[in-house]
Parts: C-alpha cells; structure tokens; sequence
C-alpha cells in the first residue's frame, strides 16, 4: 500500500530504491542482519525470471539437480584463489545434533567445490561428457554493507556447473550462457546490457576468465547482471575430474560455472522504475493488466463488474496474466497508486460510461499522464491489450537503451573521464596493469565492468597512464 | 548403467531400495554424513512433483514466498512444545565473517517461527487475512540414522503457511490440504493413501491438531507422504500474530502449515518398484517413453533412425515426454535394462523388421514378458502411446490398491494384531490412551499411523485392553 509517496528517485536515488522495495511489497527485512524475505510479489517476479532461463537452459541441453548446502571445510581449501576469495565471506556450523563437529561445516557462498568432488566420482570416460548440470538454490556470504536484492547475506540465484572433455568446448559453453544471460536481459527485461570480459582483478576467485553482462542503472552506475566463468582445470585438478580419452589417457577436464541471481530483480527496479514505483516489463510482469472498476452506485457497480469480469475471463483465456483489483472501500485513485507503485505495465478503468459505450480506459504505465491513456473498444480487447504489452515492453527498452547511450561517453582525457564516471559510462583505453586499474579506482571510484566483447580493431593510449593499449574498457561506479 | 542385478526385493527390501536409488541414478551420497546429492534424473522426477502441486496450490489461491534459512536460535524457543520437538535436531552456525556470532543462528528444521514473526508485523486487520504463502526450499534436521529420500539431514520439501480469522477457517484449511495431498497421491503418483487424524503423540510439535496421509510400502510398512498441522493460536501466541476485526478489537491469528517432501520419491520407488528397478508413473515419469532403435547394418540403421526421429516428433508434438536412446556402443539388451532400471513407464522398439511393416514393439514397464509387450502400427502411435500411458498410470494405481488392501487386516484380538502389523496394516479399535499405544509400540514397534476420516460409527474396544473405544486407528511399523 502506498501511503504517501516516494522520495524523488532523482534526489535520492538510494532511499528512493530501499522505499521502493518495502512499498512495492518486493521484500522485507529479516529478522537476521543482511537476510531478507522475499514476498509473494517479489517472488513471483523471479519465478517468471526462472521459468524464463530455465528454458533456455533446457533448450541448450542442461538439466537440473541439487547438491547439499552443507560443505566440509576443508573443501574450500582445495583450490586456492577460491579460499583466498570466500574464506573471508563464510558461515560456518559447528554444532550438529547438540554436538560439536569434528570438522566444520560451510554453508554453500557457491557450489564448485562440492559439485567437483561430485564429478571426480561420476566422471570416467570421454561418454559422460559433457556434464552439463544446473541448480536453483540459495547461498550464503557474509556481506557487511548489504542492500536488499542487491547484496544479502543469503540470496537466490542459478548457479549452472559443466565439465567438458577440452578446453574450446568449456570456452563455448562459457560464451553460450553469457549469450543466454544477454537475450534473456534484452529480451524479457527490457534491460540493454553489455557482454564482456572480466579484467584479472574483478575475475572470480578460481576462474581462468570471466565473462559477464554490465546494465547502467537509473543513477547512471553499472550493475553485473550475471556471470559466466571459465574455470579452466583449476577445480579439475584441486578434485581430480578426470576422464579416461578416446586413446585410453587419463585426462583433466575443463570446467564452466555461471550464475544469476535476485540482484537481477534490483536491475528490473533500478533500470525502469520512476517516482511513481516500479514499472516492469510486460514478459516478466507477474500482473500484466490490472482491471479496476469505477462506481458509485449498486446498480453502477452490477454493470460495471459484469463487464469486469466478462474483460478478465477473456484476457485470461488469451493467455494474459491479469487481476480484477475489486477491493471494497478503496478509491480508485487510490487502486491507481497502488498499482502503478507495483509496475503493473498496463491499467484497464472501467466505469458506469464504458459500460454504455462498450469502451475501455487504458493508461500505460511507461507513458505517463495523458500519452499513456487510450479508449477502446471492448470488443477485441484482449487483442489490443497484448499488443500494447508488446509496445510497453519495447518502450522500456528503448527508454533504457537511450538513457544508456546518453550517459555513455568515450572522454578525451583523464580529467574528463572523472567527470564521465561521475553519473555514467566511460569507454576507454585502458593498458591492461592491474596498478593502472587500481589507481583509476581509488582516484575516481570507477572500476573497470568488462572489456566489451564487440571492439573496434583499433590501437590507442591508456586513459590513465597514456601507455599503448589494445582494448577499450567499460569504466563506471558499481553495485 | 545397471551392470549387474539389483538384490531381490522380496529378499532384502532395505538393500533394494539402496541400490535402486544409486542405480537408478535418483540421488548419490554427500560428502557429509546424512546429505544427498538429488542427481539430475531425481530432479526432474521432484521437478514434476513440485508442479503438480504448485499447480493446485495456486488453484487454491495460495502464492509463493521465500523465508531466510537462518534463525536466530531465540526465535526456536519463543513455543514450548517447538522447542522441545526440534532443539535436538538443530545445525548451528557460531561462526559468520570469521566472527563468532553474538547469537547463533540454525538453519531452519521448519519456518513456523521465522514465517509466524513476519506474519506478526504484516497482518493489521481483517481485511489482510487469510494470509496463504508456500514456499519450496530445503530444511535441515539433525537426523542419526538416515536413508536417501526418507531420511537425510538436509531434505527439500514445500512448506505452506497461513493465517486466519478463525478457528472454522483454518480447520478447513488444514483439511483442504490434506485433500489436496490425498488427490496429488492417488491422481500424480498412482498411490492410495489413507487420510487420518494423526495421534497426540505423534502431532508435529507445536500443533494442535495433525492430519497425514498414510501409504503402504511394498514391505507393509507404512510411510506418512504429506502432513497438514493446524497450529491453533499456538504460534499466534507465541510471535503475537494479531488483527483487529470488524469491530475493532485485537484478535489472535489461528494458523496453519502443511508439507510434503522428497521423501514421496521414496514412496514412489517403494510403492511401484521391482526387481529390475523402478516403475513411474507416468504422469510424474521425467521420460514417459523410450524408443529403442533395433539394427546390425548401416543400411538398416539408416532406415530405422529416420523412422525413430520421425516417432519422436510425433510424441514431442502429443506433449508426451519421450526420449531416444540413440547412444553408440551399447546393446539394445542393455538399453532395454538400464530403462527398465530407470523405471521408463513404455519401450518403443523399432527394428528393420517394424520399417518394412511400417510398426513399433511396444513394452508396458508394469506388466512383465509378453503380456506387457505388442506390436501397434506406426500410424497413429501417438493417439495409442497416449492411451497406453493412461493405462498404465490405471494399472500402478490398481495393483498398488490390490497389495495395500490384502495386507490390511481387522485383527480379532492382540496376538493377530501382531501378526499383522509384521507385514502390513491392522485397523483396530484404540482406547484413545497414550500409554497404550506407547505399550503397542514397545510390544510390536508398530505405531499408530492415522485415524482415517472414514470411520463407520460404531464403538468397539481396545485391541489391547479392551476398553470401550470410539475410532479405529491405522497401525503399523513405519518408515
């Protein structure tokens, strides 16, 4: 329920966002420092995220399992960049039963470790590759400064894990998700994003490359919307994944792992949201239309919910995910707030004159005031009504597409880089030194996103230090 | 790939079950004691459970959330009689960031208390109830002895909780549930289950009242596949869930929870398995049916591969899940044995023969040597493939039924009584007094299962000590 009203997203983004969250009903404080509960409509959110990926997983031929939460200490240590990068982030069980253990138990931060002692069992010859293995589930990594959906100390995510028999096939794969990972962005949210490589220091802890996609956020900082790692034969040779080859050798495999999570929910709510709320794509909207009758007498209302519902069932039966908002004693204005607070892409007001007139109100919630608003007719609504949902779904694209190109600049120096990196991307040359990109972060807050992967096959000088370069880099503030 | 035989299941159930779960490829051992890895063929057997039920939990009005794993330990102690059930069965982490925690947290055994405080800070008046959340996740129980599926210290399960006005409301919430569980069995799984009252010392800990179905397993024992518990005010009290009615005066919530979990998988193997491995149901089964192609020569391979890519999109198209084992190397006789092993409810078999004739061989996995096998033409084979799935589904319910009712007895006095409970049900009158029952157990180790919510009403008297008694109980030794 919305109260009162928001703070202005463009004066205060950040109370903006946390406001927003709680409103919206997305989610809620835990009781546990950093937790949060997921609510049903935050949820059903990232069911429709899931159903989404899921089948574009199944589709490229994964299938699903699920691997115990629970991991033996001393499995972390095995491979070690991994310990160096989680061991400071773990929550660790000591007691089982009313017992001590004798050897602690992690809760999973991320599951290569368990899952590469899986396959070092499982994995004999050539004929079982390639392993290709998903799971959803929930992790753990004891964040400190911690923001709901963005950074938890638990949070949801997929998290897919593939051995192969080669290095090119492991490369492909990794390629494969980060495709994945971009169509789905672009396709069912709305958002435009960046694929790239990772720089060394910004890698995974135990990956060879990582690869992943970069969003701009309303704010103008950059968001990694998902991660797809080439682990190389780190964790096959820490776990002894080998297979037996077609000449009778024993050889390492090479092994993928990539992951999405509930912080792409914070990209949904940061990239198309306005001072009104949340506005979500059609494709992922858990309501697409909402149906709010208007009234004021009883034989008004007969009418008007004779229609109402008539207009449901027909959605529905078009495959529309619609709700009929008939609370009592609520304004409709006040229904209007309410829903344009949860993003519902498109409103249907009906009243006692649409009932005379066989007409409906549309009003679209990228569109606001007047341009969003529409009369038609009843008949044949549901055709029209999922063919705005395309036209929303395409305008918030296109709306965050443009927001994007317009704070994204290529800065003649590295005094206007600063300015750049201050409220947007800077695309730069870059030499490639670790001490270059530790500078540039610690001078201007920006790190480096990704290294695109469309380049321009040109040559030009470093932003920062002026030395030769070969690429150029995202730079930006991040999440 | 089942190499060698399963053990008997007539001669050693326990060890059946063990390797069928293996062999079968349903679930492996977890590097920690009492874990399991769920593999991908389990999965997507659960994955199919999980959407027969999630269908008809939405059906119902119930929507989805997702609750913290972690606990802080206060909260377990906030209802006596929680406390007391599951203190002694908690995983707790002391240990989060490389700090130990002020105050431990567990990973949760259940979530009425993490669910029953957020409800409490939700739920103002009337008109937020009911409240109907499910959520998918796993839980953690320190279990000492354990089995893969029945078993295991961390299980995967729905929990569904509610909250509302009334005591009648949620009394019948609890029983919808409990009839949901019941149709999911009978309807998905092809499993007759009893629906019963269970006794008040075998209530969950914490409600007032617990209902569960009840099915026989093929040893007779008995396992308890679904619990819906109505919790009373018990929780309401305990995390002060209240709302103002109608009239403005501050209620107490009664609530619900109910679960059911991937010890149903165990149910399934142990309801309809044999001794060549398991046998699904089709309308859960991740393959319904395999085609086998069946040739020695090129040229007939040719022939019979288009025949049996041409089958599979024909069955794709029916939205039948089919699979074709198209993998080099390996004997049709194995492949017939690994299926059957997997419990694949129909073999297609296509040989050069079957391309000449333009037919298929079709073997039913629930009816053993010729009387299960025919031969049908390729015409049309989706229409009969269908139907014949809807057959079998028929039969594994019939046969299921058949075997639960010839070993469900009405003992005549206590030493038929424990004559019965060695290899099935006894339905006996029951004084109603926990002494007695506890007698019952220590005596036979059979326990009371449920009291159906069929009774014929009449009166009897106790099946050990012979006094006046109202109900008839459902006892026997259980998993």
């Amino acid at each position: 329920m919305s109260e009162h009203k928001l703070p202005s997203r463009s004066e205060d983004f950040a109370e903006w966002y946390n406001q927003l969250v709680l409103r919206a009903e997305l989610a809620d404080y835990a009781p546990v420092r950093g937790c949060m509960i997921v609510r049903p409509y935050g949820w059903a959110l990232w069911e429709n995220i899931q159903q989404a990926l899921d089948r574009r997983f199944k589709a490229t031929g994964h299938v699903n399992a699920a691997f115990p939460l629970l991991i033996p200490q001393s499995f972390l240590e095995k491979e070690q960049s991994h310990v160096e990068g989680f061991s400071p982030e773990l929550a660790i069980v000591t007691i089982g039963g009313g017992k001590t253990l004798e050897e602690p138990l992690v809760i999973r931060p991320t599951s290569e470790t368990i899952i590469g002692h899986a396959y070092a069992r499982w994995i004999k010859s050539y004929r079982d590759l390639p392993v290709l293995i998903n799971q959803w589930n929930s992790v753990v990594r004891w964040e400190l400064r911690t923001k709901m959906f963005l950074r938890t100390l638990e949070f949801f995510w997929q998290e897919g894990h593939t051995a192969h028999a080669t290095y090119e096939e492991a490369e492909a794969e990794t390629r494969q998700m980060l495709d994945i990972y971009t169509d789905f962005a672009v396709t069912e949210a709305a958002i435009p994003v960046i694929p790239g490589r990772k720089s060394e220091s910004e890698r995974f802890a135990g990956a060879d490359q990582t690869y992943s996609i970069e969003a701009m956020m309303g704010d103008g900082k950059a968001l990694q919307a998902g991660t797809s790692h080439n682990l190389g034969q780190n964790f096959a040779k820490a776990f002894e994944i080998r297979y037996l080859d077609k000449t009778g050798e024993l050889q390492y495999c090479w092994t993928t792992s990539w992951g999405l999570s509930t912080r792409f929910i914070g990209a949904i709510i940061m990239v198309h949201g306005d001072d009104k709320g949340l506005a979500l794509p059609p494709r992922l909207a858990p309501i697409q239309a909402v149906i709010v009758p208007i009234f004021k007498t009883d034989e008004e209302k007969a009418g008007v919910m004779k229609a109402a519902h008539e207009i449901r069932a027909e959605l529905i039966a078009a495959g529309i995910r619609v709700k009929l908002d008939d609370r009592d004693g609520l304004t409709p204005g006040f229904k209007f707030n309410d829903w344009e607070m949860r993003g519902v892409p498109l409103r249907i007001e009906i009243g006692p004159k649409d009932v005379a007139n066989g007409t409906v109100a549309l009003s679209r919630r990228d569109k606001p005031g007047k341009e969003g608003k529409s009369v038609a007719p009843q008949e044949g609504v549901a055709t029209l009504i999922s063919e705005t949902l395309d036209s929303v779904q395409e305008s918030l694209y296109k709306r965050a597409l443009a927001f994007r190109e317009a704070n994204t600049r290529a800065p003649q120096n590295y005094d206007q880089f600063k300015e750049v990196v201050e409220k947007g991307f800077a695309i730069s040359y870059w030499c490639g030194m670790r001490e270059c990109e530790a500078q540039i972060k610690e001078e201007t807050k920006a790190t480096t996103r990704c290294v695109p992967l469309k380049q321009e096959s040109q040559e030009g000088s470093c932003i920062r230090c002026g030395q030769p370069a070969r690429e150029k880099v995202i730079f930006a503030k991040a999440y």
